[in-house]
C-alpha cells in the first residue's frame, strides 16, 4: 500500500469527515431530535443599555403550545450563579436587573415546537427603564462615561488573567502595558516619526451552522449537552461551577461543528440550555437563527495609534501604539485578546524601544471575542499600512524595508522572547517572489501590487490530553477532545495514529469529545490543534505502540531494538523474519478480545509575564508568521476595488497534509479579503442596523480573486509533531493591508479605516491628491 | 463524614442507581426512541426441524406501514458471515435452507410501527419440508439419530474452546472427560456403591426486561448498538466479525438492564438488528416479548448419572458421573458449561478415583446456555440429593457425613488444582448452625429439614480492564465494560474508587458501557465481576491516586511516604498540616481544567486443562462455597410442599456492600426456589407447550418462605480486591438439593426429577414406601 493511500502524514488522504458530509449523513447538534424536547425562544432586548423594571409573562404562558417562560429569576431556583465568562464572570444567563446591549436575552420561551415558541415572543412584555449608554471604546474610558457594569466577579478558569478584574468605577476591564527599552529616548535618536490612526469594525463570524444546543437531563441532576461548541472542556467545567454540580455530572458531546472561527468558544447557549433542561425536566433545544449570531459575539472593533522612530537608512528604533477594543457589554475572552495580540503590536520585527498599551475596554455593544486570528488581523492592519506609509516616507523598497527590519532568529520579540523557528523572512519572501511589486495604469485603471507579513503566538499556556485505544482486531479508537469543525483535525490526528502505529489511516478513528470519556483539552482555536493535540495523539499512540513492543518482545522472544511496528504488526528487523499482528498480541495477551489504552500530554508552556512591563523569558509555545501580497485594480472614477490575485504564505512548519493546509490558507485568505473589502456591523446609538446577509455584505465567488495561492512553508519547529505549528489562522493575518498597500502603491492613497469601501478609497485619493 | 456516607467499602451506602430506578427515569434499551427509527417482528418457525422451501414475502411487503419483509438471503448483501456463536459459529443470523428449532427467526419484517410491522406476520408464508427431529439428548447420542448440524464452524473467540469443535456426523459437540485416579480399583475397594439418577428440565430465566437492540447507522457503514446485553465487548467484536468491519465502526453502548441471569450474553438480537440496520439504512429497534424469550435461549435441561462408592466408615473413595446437557439447536456457550460445570461434578468432596463425562449434545429443542450457576445447580441438585442418600444408606449424620469429606485447604479437586481459600465447611456450618437437622409429624403433614452444599469455579480465564478519569474539580468517572443489571455493581464498583482516592461515593461516577471508550471486559456473568472489574477498577483508582500523589510531593515538596488521599486531597501526615485538594493539584498541574487517567486490568488465569483427562494445575482464579438449608411441610395426602425458613450461607470473601451482598444471596435463592417447586419449559415434540407466564408456573411471594435468611461468609481471597470473591450465583447452588433432602427427611422419599411437584412427590412417597 502506497504511503498515500495509507494516509501517512505528509500526504493528502481523502478527509476521514468527507463521505459523511457530502452525503449528509453528518450529524450536527442543530439536527438531534430526542423523544419529548422541548423548543426555546429567546427574548431579546431591543434596549443597549435599561433597567428591567418588570418581565410580564402570563400571556406568553398561556399560548398554545407553551411549556414555560422563564427568566432570571425563575433560573435562580436550579443554578447557584448566575454569571458565566472566561476571563471574568459577568455575563448572566438571562438579563437580572439590567440588559446591556441590543440583543441580550432577558426571557426564554419553551415550547413544543419551535414554531409555537416563537409565536409567543412578542406577547411577553418586557417593561424597561432607559439608561444612558457609551458606544465608542475611547468615549467609555473617560470620566463620567456610564458604567457597564458596577461591578466584576474573578473567574477562575484560566490561571494567566486571575486577579486581572478591573477595579469598580471604570469601563477598562483590563490594560495591557508593554515596556521595552526606553521609547523616549528611541524617539529622539530617530530621523523620522510617523503617527497613524487605524480602524476596524466590528465584524462577524457567519458560520454556516449558527449555535446550538440540546440539554437532557438525567437521574439526579445529571445533564448530557450536545452543543456546538469549540471547547468542551471549558462548557463542561463552566456548567458544573453555574449548576453548582460535580463534573462528573455533566457530559458534554460535541458532534460535527458547522465552522467555528472562534463564535462557538465558552459557554454560549449552553448555559440556559441546561439551566431550563433542570427547571422543565425535559429535553431542551436552544437554537440560534442568524440574526441571533450577530447578538452573541462579533470580532472587536478597534481603534489603533501608532507611531514609529525610523532611521534615514530604514533602521526601526522605537514604536509607540495604543489599541482600543470594543469589547461589548461583556468581558467574554477580550481581556486575553487584549493581552496576547498586545503584546505583538510590534509586529514581526526588531525595535529596541518599545511602549504599548492595549485596552479592552466595556461598551454597550453586543459582546466581542474570538475571531479568526484573535485580534491579530487588525492589529497587522495597522502596523503593516503603517510600514508601507514609513517604507514611503524613507522611499525605500517596502520588501527591503521589511527585510532590514525583520525578527531572526536569536532576536529578543518585544516581550523579550527569544525569536526562533519562525518563518517571517521566508513567507515574505515567498509571496515577494510569486507577485513582486508593480504599479500600472491604464485609463481611470490603476493596478498595484502591496504586500504584508504578520506575527501570532500560539495561545500559551495551553494543554490537550488524549487517550489512543486499540481495540482487539488492532483497529483504533483516538479519544480527542479536538473538535471537528471543517479544518480537518479529524483527518490529520487520524494520519498522526496511523503514522505512528503503523496502521492504514481507516483503521483509526477520532472520536467525537464526549467529556465523560475524552481527556481534557483547552480549546479548538488559536490554530493550536496541530500542535498541542497533534503532540498529545502522537504520544498516546506511542504508548499503545511500545506496550505491543513489550509484549512482542516477549511472544518473539526478540529484543526491543529489532522490533518495529509495520502493517498493522510488529516485526523484527533481524534474522528471519518474525511477525505478529496486533491481533495476535492482543488474544496472545489477553486470552480474548482487549483493548490497548495509551495516553499522551502536551502543555504549551509559558513563563511569568512582568504585568508591568510585557516582558517574560517565555511568552508562547511558538510563532506564527504569515505573509500576503495582493495585486488589486482600482477604479479610480468609482473608488471599487478588485483584488484578481492573491498570494498568502503560511509558515506551518510541516504540512501532515498539504491539501487541508492549503485549503486553511485558501480559506483564511479569502474571509479576511471579505472583511477587508465589504463586513462591517453597522451599529446606531448600540443598535445593530444590519444582522442579517442582505443588510450584512460579505464577499461571494463573484468578488473572489482570480487566483488564489496558497504557500506553504515549512520552518520546522522541534516541540511540533514532525515539526508542525498550526495554520488555521495565519493566512488571515496579512491580507488587509496586502491590499490596502497594493491600493496605496497603486494610487498613492493610503486607507486607514477598514472595510476599504469605494467611498473610503475615493476620500484616500482625494486625500493624497492634496 | 461518616464512612456509611462516604460510600466506604464495607458499608452499605444507598445504590448510585437507586434514585434513577426508583423515579422511572432510569434509560433501558428499549426506551431509546431516535428519529426515523423502524420496528421489526420477526417470523419464527413453527416447525422443529424442516427444510425451508421458499419464504414468499410479497403479501407482507405490501401491507400498510411495511418498510421491508427480510431473509437470510437479503443478508447476505450486508453480512459477510451468517453464522455467529460464541464457543462454536453455527447459529445462523435468520435461518437459511433449514430450520432447528420451533421459535427459530426465519424472517423479519420492518414497519414504521411495531403494530404494523406485527400485522403483517401471518401474511409471510414460508413452505417447509419437515424432517425427523430430536429431542432428548441421549437419543440424539446415538448412531442413526437425526444430525441437528451437518458441520460446524470453529469460533476464535474463546481460545480454551479453539479446536474443540464436532467432528462432523455427531450430535456430541462437546465431551468432556475427567479422569483422576482409578476409578474402578476405587470402586472395588468400597463397602457401598450407590447409584442414582437426576434430570432437570429446560427452564427460563424470566429477565423483567425481554432483549432489546436498536442499531443506528452511520456514514461508511459505521454503527452504534444500544443493547440489553451483559457482553457488550464480546457482541462489538462478533458483528464486527459478521460485518466484515473493523471494531473501530462498531460501537456497542448498553444503558441499565433490567435482568440478565444469562439471558443476555453473546449475540441475540444484535446481529439481525445491526443487518437489518445496514439494509434499510435507517434505525432499526429488534425487541423480544416475553413469549420470544422461551425461542432464544433456556436453562439446559440434563440428565446425571451418579454412582459412587463410600467405606462403611463414611468416605467417599470414587465416583462415576455421567451428564448430558440438552444444549438445542445452537450450542450458544453449551459446550463451556459442559466444561467448567462438568469439571465440579465430584462437588467439594476429596474422592480419590474420580470418572467424570460430561456431553453437550445438539438437539431440535430452542437453544440452552448461561443460567445463573452456569450449569452447577444441576449438578449440585444430583450430587447433594445423592449425598443424602449415601448418608442414609450409611446410618450417618448428612453433616457429618458431608464435613468428613469436604475439601479443606491443601487438598486436591478433582482437576487436581490445589483447594485453597473456599469455605465450604464455612457455609456448611453455618447453615447447619441456623436450621438443625430436625423432622416431624402432625396428622398429614410431614415436616423435615435438610441441607445441601455447592461449589463453582469462576469463569478461567477471564479479563477486566478499565479506566478511571479524576476531572478537572477532582470528581471521578469510572469506564468499566461491566453491566449494571440489578447486582448492584455500578455501587459496588463506585466504592472501591471512592475508597481508593479517599472521595465521597457520590463523587463517583461509573458510566455505562460504551465499547469506543469503555476498555475490554470478557463480559458480566459468573460472579466474576466484583474480583475482576473490581481489581480492574481498584488498580485504575490506584493509578490515578499515584498520579496525585506524584504531583503533590513536588506541590507540596514532601517525600511520597508521608504523603496520603483523603477528603478530596492529599495531605502531608507527619510535619506541619498541608493539604491541596485534587482541584488545587489539577490546576496547579494543567493551569485550569485537566484530567487524570488511571488504568487497571486484571486477568483470571488458568493453566493448560488436559482435554484426555480434566487435570491442570489451575483451573480457575477461584471457589465459590454455597450453602442451604431448607424446612419444608410436606402435605403427604396431597404431595404440595412448602417452605416457611430457608437459609442460605454464601462464601464472599469480604462484602464490600453487605446489604447487596444479602440481597444477591436472597435473590438467588429465591430464584432457585422457584425452579425447585414449579418452573418447567414443557415441550412436546419440539414444540413449547407453556412459553407464557400463565402456563409457565414462576413462585411468587405467595409461596416464598416466611423466613428467608441471608449468611454471609468471609473468607477473604488474596487476589480478590479487599478478599472479596462475588456473590452473584452462590445462592442459587444448594436450595434444590436442600429441599429435596428436607422431603426425604420429612418423609422418606426421594425425589429426583425437578420441579418437585406435588405428583412427584407422591410417587416419591409411595417408592419409599413400597
Amino acid at each position: 500500500m502506497a504511503d498515500d493511500q495509507r494516509g501517512t502524514i505528509g500526504t493528502s488522504p481523502p478527509r476521514t469527515d468527507g463521505l459523511a458530509k457530502v452525503t449528509g449523513s453528518a450529524s450536527y447538534a442543530r439536527h438531534l431530535r430526542v423523544p419529548g424536547m422541548v423548543h426555546t425562544a429567546l427574548v431579546r432586548s431591543d434596549r443597549p443599555h435599561a433597567r428591567v423594571l418588570a418581565i410580564k409573562c402570563d400571556a406568553a404562558s398561556r399560548a398554545p403550545g407553551v411549556v414555560a417562560v422563564v427568566t432570571a429569576a425563575d433560573l435562580r431556583r436550579v443554578v447557584r450563579h448566575l454569571h458565566h465568562g472566561p476571563a471574568f464572570r459577568d455575563q448572566p444567563i438571562l438579563a437580572a436587573e439590567k440588559v446591556r446591549h441590543v440583543g441580550e436575552p432577558v426571557a426564554a420561551i419553551v415550547a413544543e415546537t419551535p414554531a409555537a415558541a416563537h409565536a409567543a415572543l412578542p406577547m411577553v412584555e418586557v417593561v424597561y427603564e432607559d439608561l444612558p449608554g457609551v458606544f465608542d471604546p475611547v468615549e467609555a474610558m473617560q470620566p463620567g462615561a456610564p458604567l457597564v457594569h458596577e461591578r466584576v466577579e474573578p473567574a477562575g478558569s484560566f490561571a494567566d488573567l486571575r486577579g486581572l478584574e478591573p477595579a469598580a468605577g471604570t469601563n477598562v476591564c483590563l490594560h495591557f502595558r508593554l515596556r521595552r527599552g526606553d521609547v523616549q529616548a528611541g524617539l529622539r535618536s530617530v530621523d523620522v516619526i510617523v503617527e497613524e490612526a487605524f480602524t476596524t469594525p466590528a465584524t462577524q463570524h457567519l458560520p454556516m451552522e449558527p449555535h446550538a444546543t440540546l440539554a437532557i437531563p438525567g437521574a439526579d441532576g445529571r445533564l448530557i449537552i450536545w452543543s456546538s461548541t469549540q471547547s468542551p472542556s471549558f462548557v463542561r467545567s463552566e456548567l458544573a461551577y453555574l449548576l453548582g454540580l460535580p463534573e462528573h455530572a455533566v457530559d458534554v458531546r460535541v458532534p460535527y461543528l458547522g465552522g467555528g472561527y472562534g463564535a462557538k468558544l465558552y459557554v454560549k447557549l449552553e448555559a440556559i440550555a441546561a439551566a431550563l433542561a433542570l427547571l422543565i425536566r425535559r429535553p431542551v433545544a436552544v437554537h440560534n437563527a442568524l440574526e441571533d449570531l450577530f447578538y452573541t459575539l462579533n470580532r472587536h472593533a478597534t481603534r489603533t495609534v501608532i507611531r514609529s522612530g525610523v532611521t534615514r537608512d530604514g533602521r526601526l528604533m522605537a514604536r509607540q501604539v495604543q489599541v482600543y477594543w470594543d469589547t461589548g457589554a461583556y468581558a467574554d475572552i477580550g481581556p486575553r485578546i487584549c493581552q496576547k495580540s498586545g503584546y505583538t503590536a510590534t509586529g514581526p520585527y526588531r525595535i529596541p524601544h518599545v511602549s504599548i498599551d492595549s485596552y479592552c475596554v466595556y461598551t454597550h455593544h453586543p459582546p466581542a471575542g474570538a475571531f479568526r486570528g484573535f485580534g491579530i488581523p487588525q492589529l497587522v492592519w495597522a502596523y503593516e499600512s503603517h510600514t508601507d506609509t514609513l517604507a514611503r516616507r524613507l522611499a525605500l523598497d517596502p520588501l527591503e524595508f521589511r527585510r532590514r527590519n525583520l525578527l531572526r532568529s536569536g532576536d529578543p520579540q518585544a516581550t523579550g522572547t527569544v525569536m526562533q523557528h519562525a518563518g517571517f523572512v521566508e513567507v515574505l519572501d515567498a509571496v515577494a517572489q510569486r507577485l513582486p511589486f508593480a504599479r500600472s495604469r491604464s485609463g481611470h485603471v490603476a493596478r498595484g501590487v502591496g504586500m504584508a507579513v504578520g506575527m501570532k503566538a500560539v495561545l500559551t499556556p495551553s494543554t490537550s490530553l488524549a487517550t489512543v485505544h486499540m481495540y482487539g482486531d488492532g483497529s483504533v479508537g483516538v479519544a480527542a477532545g479536538t473538535v471537528e469543525m471543517g479544518q480537518g483535525a479529524e483527518t490529520v490526528l487520524g494520519q498522526i495514529v496511523a503514522t505512528e502505529l503503523g496502521v492504514p489511516l481507516h483503521h483509526v478513528r477520532v472520536l467525537h469529545p464526549d467529556t465523560d470519556v475524552t481527556p481534557f483539552d483547552t480549546l479548538t482555536a488559536g490554530s493550536r490543534s496541530t500542535f498541542h493535540m497533534g503532540n498529545a495523539v502522537r504520544r498516546a499512540a506511542e504508548d499503545v505502540r511500545l506496550q505491543l513492543l513489550d509484549r512482542a518482545t516477549r511472544l518473539l522472544e526478540a529484543p526491543l531494538d529489532v522490533l518495529a511496528v509495520e502493517d498493522g504488526g510488529v516485526v523484527s528487523r533481524e534474522g528471519p523474519r518474525r511477525a505478529l499482528t496486533f491481533r495476535e498480541i492482543m488474544e496472545r495477551t489477553f486470552g480474548q478480545g482487549g483493548t490497548l489504552v495509551g495516553r499522551g500530554e502536551h502543555r504549551g508552556h509559558a513563563k511569568h509575564l512582568d504585568p508591568a512591563t510585557g516582558q517574560s523569558d517565555q511568552v508562547t509555545a511558538f510563532w506564527f508568521a504569515g505573509a500576503a501580497a495582493a495585486e488589486v485594480e482600482v477604479d479610480t472614477g468609482t473608488g471599487e476595488v478588485r483584488v484578481p490575485r492573491l498570494v498568502c504564505a503560511a509558515d506551518v512548519g510541516k504540512a501532515l497534509h498539504p491539501r487541508l493546509v492549503e485549503g486553511q490558507i485558501r480559506g483564511a485568505a479569502v474571509m479576511q479579503l471579505s472583511q477587508t473589502l465589504f463586513e462591517a456591523v453597522a451599529t446606531q446609538d448600540g443598535q445593530l442596523l444590519n444582522p442579517n446577509l442582505i443588510d450584512y455584505k460579505a464577499l461571494t465567488t463573484a468578488e473572489a480573486p482570480e487566483r488564489l495561492e496558497a504557500v506553504i512553508v515549512e520552518v520546522p519547529h522541534p516541540d511540533g509533531p514532525y515539526g508542525a505549528k498550526g495554520v488555521g489562522e495565519t493566512g488571515v493575518f496579512a491580507v488587509a493591508p496586502a491590499v490596502a498597500n497594493a491600493i496605496a502603491n497603486a494610487t498613492g492613497g493610503r486607507p486607514r479605516d477598514l472595510p476599504l469601501t469605494p467611498e473610503r478609497i475615493l476620500q484616500s485619493i482625494r486625500e493624497a491628491d492634496a
